[in-house]
């Protein structure tokens, strides 16, 4: 056996893969080309399918059966009841061995797992939520926190993680909009990009998704249809993907949803014309669990799976998850009927066995690390998921209430003030898994908060605790849950944006007390009817298990708050959606009676601190702003450049966020920021359907805010017009001194 | 000047208008293709422009210098002050008299009127409003309703109409679904046909609006940016107009939404590409009213007017209105420097005297009539917009209380049961104008209700009165006006469905009399909380002058209801827009917390009789089903059939309408009503990009409703896949016997 040439580890990737794909049978080729997912069964009350996808669970496989063929995927072996993290290890080396030994070929499965906020398992730190990595304007927080979750994961031999999200936020009301970064394209990519960076230096696979269009599906309802043309596609959904690519993602994932008529999953001019063609992918397309399923038994474009499985194939879908329903029997079957071409099969398989010569699956010897230890949140990752919740915590008014003077009499009041999950977002464990309970510690705010205070869960007790105290902090929030169990999460979509449990918050401003507001929420909330009335509004979205110290931190003013929002709040909670990045006209003052200017803007949050930002200047299409901290504590301001295209060819919208640093300065110090703008980061899609930098006028805004802006510089970007390949996108360079 | 060719009416058309175009100068030339708007100023109140508008009002127009270059249109003649029938048409000959007198050539302007629910002049019958004619479910009403209302134009010198709306409602939070037919394509395209051909055969230019995508703007806000992909474009946007084209439609508005980025008066793909090169059309595109204002000040793809002026020319705008700003000295100024070539002009001058001379215009002797004794709302106008209210009423549900016996003692409850303007949409006078009263007579619901009654407007009175009645009908609705001026109407849009007065329901049903809610609004209400409560529901969509009357008589029980759904009534006031024409995918169950399923389809109505639908047979793509009045009254029932195709290859909606027949019946008498389906009725926009009729299993539901289905026959479409053009589009062949 030695001597084939694919066992070589001297030999190149190429030639191992193209000698083991020749080797193979046709079943022992799509046996590569799926995962499975065991333990995941319809009669488990608590499981994390939906009602929908109970008859498309596997309920009745044959698991030694199945391995002869070889296995390309585990789907998630740490999966969901809770298992102790070094006998997961154990669990799953067992699994791998089990599948070496049964294949003709030995080939490992690659498994993989989900990892949002952490990796999605048993006792491992939960880390603030995507939109919390947004509010944090830190790529590099976020690319440290996905380089230590994947540590944790490649420990226990995991090899790959379903993250980052990179839909960009088109409409709160949708459940998964917690997972997204934000509604601006260049911050969802530039932090996505880091959080692809953080994952691969682990060496994990990262996978990038939802592969396109899920968060602009109609009325906001998961899985419902996407209108949308193809130059917001491009222009606005697009960019992020282009960012994970360039960084690395080795792994994309089509999305459920279909887009103008077509399920991603059987898209061929998106995963072939597009992703590979256009953009040189090659790395491998995972389907959204069950979406190969759904080609048929819910798009209809299909009669039966093995042609569900042709077109997914033809499309460029690589493997099947989290089960195999097409890609086994039905697609063997098509095959051999001649329906579908082996050649699709080798392709398809040519790319998981490059990947897994890659992670050294096809190496002799090869066996999955088994650690005698694991701890998934030692002290280290937690004071991580801390620098992340505190840098995710944004203050949206402040009539000096904070910080807390010591000697205030405080009440604490709400719910979610006590509650660990509170602090959690949908995908993370405890959340999946409730009776599994906490796993980690996830102290409370109420346990969190520093000094004397009165805590009242609600009700007539909170209203007394408020009317005694000097001040009462009330806090509310989301309950995040999988199909409607809860106010947040996948499936769990919102038809309002009011502030769950918001009698409470009226009950309390009620007595005349100054009201600190807390919100721990998976969207923003509408706020338009207390901006004014509260004495100060802290934002925080789901962050995670050290987040009631986060938060407590800022009450005391031990943290400086220093987030931005990533996504407007809106003033009304009825009219949705955000007016970010739309142009002049569809905001016309007086066009429509539904007025859906924000409460307050994408980009905006307050400091303990002041800032004078001085020493504007600008040169062509460079601009630069010395940022002075003049207030008396050290604190950090988040310097935005926004573009404005007075005229361009095609409707443009009225700012758009072309780059940002977030400067931490002591009290005294001054930083200049310099933003140098290629032409090409003006880029939009031209009337000819392609990008192109135009040229013309432009004005280049620095801002602290979408609308604060503290300077505009008129520029001009250069003739003639030209059209710009996917390699020739450029981002604007910012230097901090 | 006798010799001269053009004003010979023997000689061919085209000969005459080429000879004309050769004779003008470049600015007598371009006077031809702008209007203006006389007496329209931006001091006036109640004017009927936007605030964001008044800077484009021309407030200082030279008439006598203007006129002598020639002038193609007048804005609404009879406009937006009261004037008298006969007064107005003297005022528009005199009008029309200098302007021919002042020209080198003495060309009359085109007149054009708004005309979406009659005339919309002062003392015109006013009309139910489109929603109304969807729910009638009857192109003949529609057709000789336009007729009548051409007619009353034609005789005081009006050329040109500015209906018919084909915008499919695609979310009826928009302020201007009431101005739309409904939510089915083929729906609004036969009916939009229908009133295309009533007006053309009164002589009046159909003008067909608003092309296209304004339905669907973001959040349903006015102007909002439309975002779309081209298939559904082409299938569920464009078939209305491609019906209004084939039914002889001479004028098409551009819409004010950019699409995708493109504001269509500046989108030659879409004006010349699509609408003059593929579909052949030879009439003229006219601006919607400020909206080549807009490519510069809005949507920013001009610098200048000048520029605007020619993106529009280019695109295929022929003529600029409501006012000269763009079309006048700046294109002037752009042709002479070069850089608009004057092609362009006189390509649209050609089409813009084409339709002069086709209405006489050009010919020796013309004058504008000048009538001595005007009446636009005469016994017949006014017996026919009876019968189109009351063919569009929709009884939702009746336990059996309706029709109310003789002896019952009723409450009638509800401001809008006592006010005339309940009755009327935003496109009428004396909501356009209210300071002129109503014009015409507006019997209340009140007035016209047919037996004893007490009435009490509202609060503890009507609480009082339902205590001490048998039945309470309580009458809530929507109040129509521009800009955010009512609940309904252009720029009044909603954030939500919750019936507008709904406390008074409330209220009402707490005493435990029972109710019959009836609702006279321009957009379907959420009804999910009162199903089931109320003893009947009554659905009138602003029902016009006679809509009193028609109300009263369904109540009565004089008239047999017989309208039917146009748009689903939601259940949950926040969950839009309806899921109707959504595929699977966007209506799993389970799927998303917000479940979008209506409290009655599209399709939906009751009568006070029975039918019984027997014989069904079904042979290849024919259908049939014969009706049976079982019941004691005669009634009119509407047999509707469906499209399902269950595998295509691209996302098809669940159902689609593909004909329909609304069948009177006395009691005991039947009618067979049989379906011929061309294959062509089944075609779809495929991967392609095209529209293809695709070979495969189809079933044909012959239903009550869009979810009532009473018989499924399964039938085939033959092979092979194929390609069909504009003019190869057929309907379905409906026969009643």
């Amino acid at each position: 056996m030695r001597e084939e040439p694919w066992r070589d580890p001297a030999r190149p990737a190429a030639e191992r893969v193209a000698d083991l794909v020749n080797r193979m049978t046709l079943r022992e080729k799509l046996g590569q080309l799926y995962g499975v997912w065991l333990g995941q069964s319809s009669s488990d009350g608590e499981d994390d399918v939906a009602p929908f996808q109970h008859d498309l669970v596997d309920n009745d496989l044959n698991w030694p059966e199945l391995i002869k063929n070889g296995l390309g995927q585990l789907t998630r072996p740490f999966g969901s009841a809770p298992v102790e993290p070094a006998a997961g290890a154990a669990r799953l080396a067992a699994l791998q061995g089990e599948i070496v030994s049964a294949g003709r070929f030995g080939i490992p499965a690659i498994a993989h797992e989900e990892c949002l906020t952490g990796f999605m398992t048993h006792k491992a730190t939960v880390y603030p939520i995507p939109l919390a990595w947004g509010a944090t304007w830190s790529p590099s927080l976020a690319e440290e926190m996905a380089a230590t979750i994947g540590a944790g994961m490649r420990e226990v031999g995991v090899h790959q993680g379903l993250a980052p999200v990179l839909d960009v936020t088109r409409d709160v009301r949708w459940g998964r909009s917690e997972e997204t970064i934000g509604e601006d394209p260049h911050l969802v990519a530039t932090i996505g990009a880091a959080y692809v960076r953080g994952l691969r230096s682990a060496g994990i696979l990262a996978t990038l998704k939802h592969f396109i269009g899920y968060s602009a599906s109609r009325g906001a309802r998961n899985f419902g249809p996407v209108a949308i043309g193809p130059r917001e596609l491009a222009d606005v959904l697009l960019p992020p993907f282009l960012a994970g690519l360039r960084a690395g993602g080795e792994s994309v994932m089509p999305s459920y949803a279909d887009v103008d008529g077509v399920p991603p999953a059987a898209n061929h001019a998106l995963l072939t014309g597009l992703l590979r063609d256009r953009l040189g992918f090659e790395g491998t397309v995972v389907s959204d669990y069950f979406s190969l399923a759904f080609i048929e038994l819910q798009h209809g474009l299909a009669a039966n799976p093995g042609e569900a499985a042709g077109l997914a194939l033809a499309a460029g879908v690589d493997v099947e998850l989290p089960n195999v329903r097409c890609f086994g029997t039905p697609l063997l079957d098509a095959v051999l009927a001649g329906d579908v071409p082996e050649s699709l099969v080798d392709a398809a398989l040519t790319r998981v066995l490059r990947q897994k010569c890659d992670l050294g699956l096809l190496d002799p010897g090869w066996v999955s690390p088994q650690p005698s230890t694991v701890d998934f949140d030692p002290p280290e990752s937690r004071a991580l998921a801390r620098r992340v919740a505190e840098e995710s915590v944004v203050l949206l008014a402040n009539d000096g209430v904070l910080p807390l003077r010591s000697g205030t009499k405080v009440a604490l009041v709400g719910a979610q003030a006590d509650t660990p999950s509170a602090m959690l977002g949908c995908y993370t464990f405890p959340q999946h898994v409730p009776s599994a309970g906490q796993g980690v510690a996830i102290p409370t705010l109420r346990e969190a908060f520093e000094g004397e205070m009165t805590y009242a869960e609600g009700g007539e007790e909170a209203v007394a605790a408020a009317r005694e105290a000097d001040v009462c902090v009330v806090t509310l929030g989301d309950t995040a849950g999988l199909f409607g169990r809860g106010t947040s999460g996948e499936g769990t979509d919102a038809t309002n944006l009011v502030i769950p449990g918001v009698e409470l918050l009226d009950a309390v401003l009620a007595t005349g007390t100054p009201v600190v507001l807390v919100l721990l929420t998976g969207k923003p909330y509408a706020l338009g009817a207390y901006v004014g009335r509260c004495a100060a509004i802290v934002q925080a979205f789901f962050p995670g298990e050290e987040g009631g110290a986060a938060v407590a931190g800022v009450l005391s003013g031990r943290v400086n708050p220093s987030g931005r929002l990533p996504v407007s709040v809106p003033t009304d909670p009825y009219a949705s959606p955000s007016p970010y990045l739309a142009p002049p006209l569809g905001r016309v003052n007086g066009a429509s009676s539904v007025d859906p200017t924000p409460a307050f803007p994408f980009g905006y949050g307050l400091s303990y601190t002041s800032f004078e930002w001085s020493d504007f200047t600008g040169d062509g299409l460079s601009a630069s702003v010395t940022v002075t901290n003049t207030g008396p504590v050290a604190g950090s301001e988040v310097v935005q450049l926004y573009l404005h295209d007075p005229v361009a060819q095609v409707v443009r919208p009225v700012v758009k966020l072309l780059g940002y640093a977030k400067v931490r300065l002591e009290p005294g110090e001054s930083r200049t920021v310099t933003f140098d703008v290629p032409e090409e980061a003006t880029a939009f899609t031209g009337l000819s359907g392609r990008r192109i930098v135009e040229p013309g006028d432009v004005e280049l805004r620095i801002a602290a805010s979408a609308v604060e802006v503290r300077q505009t510089f008129a520029a001009t970007v250069s003739g003639p017009e030209r059209e710009i390949g996917p390699s020739e996108e450029r981002d604007v360079s910012v230097t901090v001194r």
